[in-house]
């Protein structure tokens, strides 16, 4: 990618200039992937797949909303972008294979900011080991970034939200309320202590765990980005069974209890209502046990309670979880 | 769906109900679509695509820049989006199977706009049948729209912009410069004629003439959506070669002719720099001729003039194109 002087904008760029410096940053990542037949910049890309079942979904990331420039750097930003995207492939029991980009952008934005952004979201999706496929540039009020994650796995072997049975054990693979003790440090202007602010800023996603959870006889799987109760409840609905959650089981790390004893607060609340970490979440029978790198925190039961059948909740040591579990956009 | 009063806004849906509005649009409309193994709602959306290759591109819509909400109605708006994505995927020889939508909005956007919104596209994509196979919803300042497009091509089948060879002849499938005078009118503040404000509110789009024409040899293939010989420069810069227009064989629609008068232009310079009609340009072995569905309007050489070869332009009826060829962001 060509050096920026800093005060270039896409305005003095140009819509053409930008969609070169992308395609030039994703094709040094992308050389000799296997199963390409057409790179980004054709009308579309061609990826060849063979025998192996599709699994795409789509995320939107608002300026101000999932994100500040003030807060991360262009290249943090796009690495968060493409993890978050990514995670939820994974999620599916799926290999991560590639991601679309779409950005819109203010005129001026300085150039370099979108070259880094582009850098840092390219650099995550080689983590994952995909490919950026192709991309898209606009002109808008605000940064709004749009990302399309794809992945394989096997046909007929994709973990849903809906296959959690009675006895199951349910395991965590991942940081919880890392993330939302950082957002907590950075909205009081701090920046520090930094493991947090870093795992606001960054998820750090083992892209293989789903994969390797499906292997191991997962009945079902989801990516927590909302916040462990808010995600756990689509499991419980799904599979019309109550989550029941064990908090002696969670490894509560110390960089989380001295943040929350520095403000005021309990650090499992974090933990149950936090987002954006991406920590995977799945079933697993009882008879194999966890899948490696995940750690056991509670189980699947019907939640019958004095006769009264508790199906599609979860549920805290025992009790309903009375505070808001989790984030909502438009409220 | 059920019944907006017309006075709801996203606001006071919730993210949650809206989703679930999409989701129940999306489920009536893909009953039993084959292929589907996990259907959008959970994290991913999970579909085989036995022995094809997988096509895939993003585009991004932004209100105010792509389209107006004065000027097209929702449903107007929703197709169009819709279509000019899926125009993307044909133009690799591709057959359309799904698209994955994200929708960033202001909260105070009335529910019904974007249950209109929503409807629209689904209408599209199941008439190019297609599925509409994710989505994601987020607030923001303005209405921002992005929309990855899906097909599937026979492996190794895929047409590029690159394979152009020296004489081949220049088909055309669709209408050119229609969408373009219907801007001009909007733009005047008028609402007529009819047949080219609709015509750039929503694109008609022949989805199976991509992959007519791969299947009858296409050599190249492109669809116009920034202008027609600026998108024809990318065949001639990525095949090496100069393609030749001959404006004679054109096929001029009256409509087209009149307005062009009134507004005291040329018609010829909205065929020939307007967007949006999402035609589909291809190239083909003069032995077998344009596809079904294509008309001749050049041909492919090696544009030597004086012993100057003019590899990678446009020219038109011999002559290099000086106007504006099309329309560009950032600038």
């Amino acid at each position: 990618m060509s050096q920026d002087t800093g005060t270039n904008t896409l305005s003095s760029l140009g819509e053409f200039g930008l969609v070169g410096k992308i395609l030039s940053t994703i094709r040094e990542s992308s050389v000799s992937i296997p199963g390409i037949e057409v790179e980004a910049g054709d009308d579309a890309a061609v990826i060849n797949l063979t025998n192996a079942s599709l699994v795409i979904s789509v995320d939107m990331y608002v300026e101000g909303k999932h994100f500040r420039t003030d807060w991360s750097t262009a290249i943090e930003i796009g690495r968060r972008c493409a993890a978050a995207s990514l995670s939820d492939v994974c999620a599916m029991g799926a290999v991560p294979v590639g991601a679309l980009l779409a950005i819109g952008m203010p005129g001026s934005t300085a150039s370099h900011w979108a070259s880094e952004f582009i850098s840092g979201f390219t650099e995550e999706v080689g983590l994952a080991g995909a490919v950026v496929l192709g991309g898209d540039v606009s002109e808008s009020e605000q940064i709004v970034i749009s990302v399309s994650a794809l992945g394989t796995v096997e046909s007929g072997s994709a973990v849903t939200r809906a296959g959690a049975q009675i006895g199951d054990l349910v395991g965590i693979c991942g940081r919880s309320g890392m993330a939302a003790a950082g957002l907590r440090v950075l909205q009081r202007g701090l920046r520090s202590p930094r493991v947090l602010v870093d795992a606001f800023r960054v998820p750090k996603i083992d892209y293989l765990a789903g994969s390797r959870a499906a292997k191991h006889s997962a009945t079902s799987m989801i990516d927590i980005s909302d916040g462990l109760v808010a995600d756990l409840q689509h499991i419980a609905r799904d599979s019309q069974v109550c989550v029941e959650l064990d908090t002696s089981g969670f490894d509560v790390p110390q960089e989380l209890v001295s943040a929350a004893a520095a403000f005021g607060t309990d650090p499992m609340s974090w933990i149950l209502a936090g987002g954006d970490d991406h920590a995977l979440v799945a079933t697993f029978p009882a008879s194999v046990g966890v899948a490696q790198g995940f750690t056991t925190i509670g189980k699947i039961t019907q939640g019958t309670e004095n006769g009264v059948t508790k199906e599609g909740t979860v549920l805290i040591n025992g009790e309903p979880y009375t505070e808001s579990p989790g984030f909502r956009h438009f409220t």
